[in-house]
């Protein structure tokens, strides 16, 4: 590893809201539309989903076993994959997302966190944050899932769900970062 | 590495379609709301952003240099450092796109394409998938902006761009993911 400064640059293509307009508010999805002035002064608008932002855990059950859930993601009609991982209750400081996802769907609870990383995955549309955390010294204390909410918790081998990364058969892409990330930084280095 | 196997799962959590309908259509989202049939036998709604689906490259000048682009993003208002990617136009196959995209945003043409991995980046509310693929042999052949699209183009070397990601500099998911694949099973693999 070399640099770790951000490359450095003279331009600045940045943005102005000129005016912000709710274009839909669905009972999950609230999308904006927005007037902006380009970097060159030209008129442009953008659309995008305001999202209230979201975390994912890599749970250690032991140094080298985590734990998956494989989950029905209706957007893609099939099961995927997953860190366990949930999305930010308004005003709930993350931490506190990850604590009582790790709970509900999972049915544990932990007696070491630790920040790793901060995901940003579809900054062409959504203004989505994902904070990676680490979990460990778990302890079963038994799921609650939320009503309508169906998936299944099972534990892996970090170099099985690699593999599973590297072959394509998890794809979800918080999932696949936050186990490559480990991989490359964080075995011997916690 | 050990399995390559998808764990086995005796579990159907397959939700069933009971209505789709378009709840908001705008310049560039599209988002659905359907009525559904829980695995448990309930009724529920779905609300998710239908995406034409997308590419993004790891275009290499040399073995450990490869194409990165400075661009800002409006939804989070602020410059993100991404590899070069695009959207599908409508019927076109994601290589073409890719294709487009690299003489389009950055302006090279490659001798030679391969395609990596697959990534699917926001799983609860979007349909998106994105082809990860490689480029090399590439040719300068000058850039073809589209109007109102501000970016600019630079070589890094593969270590500055994975210490970027380790650092938090890089947050893009699929950037991330991209070169953290490279990293882990792309170097002397291909």
């Amino acid at each position: 590893m070399k640099s770790t400064e951000e490359p450095k640059s003279e331009s600045d293509f940045t943005e102005h809201t000129v005016d912000s307009t709710v274009a839909y508010e669905g009972g999950f999805l609230k999308v904006m539309r927005d007037s902006i002035r380009l970097p060159d002064g030209g008129s442009a608008w953008r659309e995008y989903v305001v999202h209230p932002g979201a975390v994912v855990m890599l749970a250690f059950l032991d140094d080298d076993t985590i734990l998956l859930e494989r989950q029905y993601r209706y957007p893609h009609r099939k099961h995927f994959i997953e860190l366990p991982a949930g999305k930010l209750e308004p005003g709930e400081p993350p931490l506190e997302t990850a604590k009582r996802e790790l709970i509900e769907e999972c049915g544990y609870e932990a007696r070491e966190w630790w920040q790793i990383a901060t995901l940003t995955p579809s900054i062409g549309y959504s203004d989505e944050t994902i904070i990676l955390y680490g979990a460990r010294g778990l302890t079963h204390v038994g799921a609650q899932l939320d009503v309508g909410e169906h998936l299944e918790t099972f534990p892996a081998h970090l170099d099985d769900a690699l593999a599973w990364v590297r072959d394509g058969i998890i794809t979800d892409t918080k999932t696949a970062f936050g186990l490559a990330w480990w991989a490359l930084w964080g075995r011997g280095g916690q």
